[in-house]
């Protein structure tokens, strides 16, 4: 069969043993071969080729739902449910998503591309079924990194209580990105060593010989496995839900067997499945840093990953990586929430390790580490991708900014960050973090001020944020030195209009400037390296020259610096609201008279301005 | 010895086990005056005032560092550490904290308002501490609903994988503000069961009274007691955390014990401490929904609550919940975080026990929990205060926004919150909110108007917010029918300038355009209950007049509606952003150009914005 030629799962009902296998070997190869050309989610998707068709052959998409947590790991369903014909465009604009989309397939029941949203998911999708009295299977698949989140156990902790009937598939490769941490983590390690393991599977054999029909004596049969493969207080089992594992992920008798028991269940039930990362591509299979995770194109029979032509510069999270090392003190911790490889952390952590901690998956956790160790006069440099610092806005607001800690923030994979798609791009944080008081937001133009600006973080004692894109860039090295905060750069004079940028956007506005030059038009063109604060002095002049101002930004346009700067410069509209300061406590009158809103002193303003 | 003489817990040392005894009532006496005339958290703060004096007693603070997370249950540690004396300006305007405040004491360690930060807070002063080779302890008192939230998992999966020697105490009284859910509820409910506990105890005497010294032999007698007190699988000794308890949390001797061997031992420990809300105070004894939880003031000898003035006014919440009763229809789902009795939910919980989903402190899962519900074609509510949908904050982005779906969020507790200051202050939803594509922002002027945008969210198909305060205002009931999504009204007419704002704060402008009317200047009032989308048609009628334009907002000035008006209506500052939508895959390029950011649409939109 053509792998591009599947319309849908049902063809794997009727496969035997073998063809089941020889339909594993086929989609590797397919997946091996497109991915070496569009790049992709290998490793992951390699791991989890016989789990996912296992699960096609016991359940029934899209009536049954299947949540793939993140969803990176979704080719192999993609394939399965029609849409290998696709896989030239995967990633790529208007082509087919690196992750599960509704609008794709009805056999995508959720979305996603955060961590650990699975389960709570799952949950809403099995009491909603319940509600409307509907019969359908509903199976999260999640891997032992993502699990390790406190979403996660917000759900565990509620699908325990209500015993709502789901599946959980905890895909344990042992591996989240790079290599897992956590006390959720060791414990998984004592369940899966090796003896324990062989000893489980031999006895399971042993035990379902005994139930020929064994589907029927489900009950039975779950309390004799159970016996034998929970030793004791396994974390699941005290929640209420119940565990059966581990087993091989690659070994489709034990899949289909315990998916089927997990099927019959009335409650919810875990099962621990074993992967292997990057199964059959040795290459992959070897990797232990995650290089092969998220991997760009590559040569398939050498396994060599193909440079882009860029190969003369540098990505935004190494020179930042870089910049910490050369500006290192012992005070410094850098902090990251299990993405070392992508925020290039590694070379940091092997030459300070006890000056690195990665919390596994968990973002609030790490913003508030990071907010008490300042408070013992550590320099914490939390390193966080835009989109998943959304995860610990709270922690931001409530703890960091609100006690005014120094705590420096690494803004990685800010702005548009390409082919991961929307729930990636990280065009979201300087319109959260800007209302914020006591927040220092800066984003540099080139290695120099990034440098200049880590500098200048370590050196405050306000929260500070550094805010990176995921682009590659020259990495040049000069004479390091603080920059004032809150001071902006002029980069071109110009008579006729300001152009204010920050960012990638400053070097790629040259290329404006210089074709409005050849129209004859001078465009005065300015680094606002702080968005917040920003530089009210130049701000002031550039508004005296009453010449068209114009904000160019990698950012939503409602709440970002262009927002905030038509807010102070434009006196049609007066705004009266909470300036920027915490509010503190007192009856809502009292406060009001201090923030100048009451009534009154609105009426006093509104006459003064109006000036009568 | 009079309370409010007590100058720092130096003197707690020497005391007697009769002294002790003596002193917690004094303590609750005082409390009990206190809070009668001022309002305060009542129950916790008597719940926990043996376990406060032993804490003080067994470690000696500032140096040892205490952190009670969420901090309202601080009182009596306030009292013991100098502050008896403000306590008549408790929760006022320049008045003492309802929280712990670092400015305030040397003796408090961190800040907190929301729960369940204090274990990670914790986890950092102790590695600070071990990096600062320093030697003294780190307490985290946490309750058994704050335990639940993700946020604290994440920190226990750290604490036990890196085995930091610090304290938690786990303040368990059954009932985290309404009553406690969740499996591991359950779970601590097997292990609180009398007859266990009562075994544990006398057991315990018999093993203590085998060791004379029983410091210098912690390690034995350590495991002793947990072959007698941990059956098998306590969550938290899988996570590699110590486990003792349950124990009694009024009986001095057993709570000074178990924090002496807390404090010898060199990794995490956690004590589960059994405590009575309100002990010591009837009233509060027997209150099983949470109303002494946060109380006004009442008669301490009848235990009748003072009712305000306003007796003929109507909170929010209950006019919101009162709402939802009279818009009912069966695939209505309300879920609530732990704030059934906050919210006044309890009437709709016992009409419609089976539509009414209380997920703990759990505000992320409960967001995609009702993400999920509505793709089953059920309609939820989540209600859930302004202050702790922040840590909800990618929940709407990543799940609810993105997938654009039915979900109603009724943002309580919005605007300025009054006497529980900085923390809870609900300024910042309307600026996270507003920068996120597909989101609808309501704030209704009155109790008609809420019904009524109650049944527009209802029957609308995208995500919905109703914004609310905590204030309290006539509820007058009229013809419940929709309102235009993204209509503003006229309140009244005006020549002279525009004065747009919404909430509470129409029928307060009420009485400034009255004043400035006196001044014989017109002004035109609009109610703005939507703050997103706007009434584009409506404020460019606006616009037309060109007169002054007003914006009153109870909201952080920057990035709230003024800040958008602002943004939109000015053509002094041109701003270049991302429009309002979620940004699909691409290339950088392919995706700026798509946008038109890149620079040659920019260089483009320059020249024809200066018309050359």
């Amino acid at each position: 069969m053509k792998i591009e030629e599947i319309k849908n799962p049902k063809f794997i009902k009727k496969l035997s043993s073998k063809e089941l296998t020889t339909l594993s070997k086929d989609i590797r190869e397919f997946l091996i071969d497109k991915i070496s050309k569009t790049g992709g989610h290998l490793s992951s998707n390699l791991g989890i080729v016989e789990l996912t068709i296992a699960l096609h052959k016991v359940f029934d998409t899209p009536k049954d739902k299947i949540i793939f947590d993140v969803s990176h790991q979704s080719y192999v369903h993609k394939i399965l449910t029609g849409r290998a014909k696709y896989f030239d465009t995967l990633r790529q604009f208007n082509g087919l998503s690196g992750f599960q989309k509704m609008s794709e397939s009805p056999h995508d029941a959720y979305e996603a591309g955060h961590s650990s949203t699975s389960l709570s998911a799952a949950l809403g999708l099995a009491l909603g079924r319940d509600m409307n009295k509907e019969k359908n299977n509903v199976i999260a698949v999640i891997g032992d990194g993502s699990i390790s989140n406190g979403l996660c156990y917000e759900a565990l902790n509620q699908i325990g209580d209500l015993q709502t009937k789901l599946i959980i598939i905890l895909n344990d490769n042992n591996m989240s990105i790079s290599e897992s941490v956590g006390a959720l983590h060791n414990h998984l390690d004592k369940l899966r060593n090796k003896n324990n393991y062989k000893l489980a599977k031999n006895k399971t054999k042993k035990i379902l010989s005994k139930f020929p029909k064994i589907y029927n004596v489900v009950r039975n049969i779950k309390q004799s496995i159970k016996k034998l493969y929970v030793k004791e207080g396994f974390i699941f089992e005290e929640l209420g839900i119940d565990y059966y594992g581990p087993i091989n992920g690659h070994d489709y008798n034990d899949l289909i067997t315990y998916l089927t028991l997990a099927k019959k269940s009335n409650g919810p039930v875990l099962i621990h499945v074993i992967t292997e990362k990057g199964k059959g591509y040795k290459f992959a299979e070897n990797d232990k840093t995650g290089v092969w995770h998220g991997v760009s194109s590559f040569d398939k029979v050498t396994g060599k990953i193909i440079s882009s032509n860029d190969s003369n510069k540098t990505s935004w999270s190494e020179i930042i990586s870089d910049s910490i090392i050369r500006l290192m003190n012992e005070d410094i911790i850098v902090i990251t929430p299990a993405m070392e490889t992508g925020s290039k952390l590694t070379k940091f952590k092997n030459m300070y390790p006890k000056n690195f901690i990665d919390t596994g998956i968990a973002e609030e956790h790490a913003l508030i580490l990071a907010n008490a160790l300042s408070l013992e006069h550590k320099i914490p440099f939390v390193s966080i991708y835009s989109s998943f610092l959304q995860r610990g806005y709270d922690e931001i607001v409530h703890d960091i900014a609100r006690m005014n800690s120094h705590v420096i923030i690494g803004i990685d994979r800010s702005g548009i960050v390409g082919e991961d798609g929307e729930t990636h791009q990280g065009l979201f944080d300087i319109t959260f973090l800007l209302p914020i008081p006591n927040i220092i937001i800066s984003c540099p133009k080139d290695s120099i001020e990034a440098t200049n600006l880590l500098k200048t973080a370590i050196q405050a004692s306000s929260p500070f944020c550094i805010r990176y894109s995921r682009n590659k860039i020259e990495y040049k090295k000069g004479e390091i030195k603080k920059i004032p905060i809150g001071s902006w750069e002029q980069i071109t004079k110009g008579k006729d209009a300001t152009l204010i940028t920050y960012g990638d956007f400053v070097n790629e506005s040259l290329e404006i400037i210089e074709k409005l030059k050849q129209d004859n038009i001078e465009v005065e063109l300015v680094n606002a390296r702080f968005i917040k604060p920003i530089d009210t002095l130049y701000f002031n002049k550039i508004q005296k020259k009453n010449k068209p101002i114009f904000v160019y930004e990698e950012s939503m346009k409602i709440g970002s610096l262009g927002s905030y700067l038509n807010t102070i410069s434009n006196k049609n509209i007066i705004t009266y609201g909470v300036e920027d300061t915490f509010v503190k406590q007192g009856s809502r009158k009292e406060i009001l008279i201090h923030l100048h809103l009451d009534p009154e002193s609105i009426y006093n303003n509104i006459k003064k301005e109006l000036k009568r």
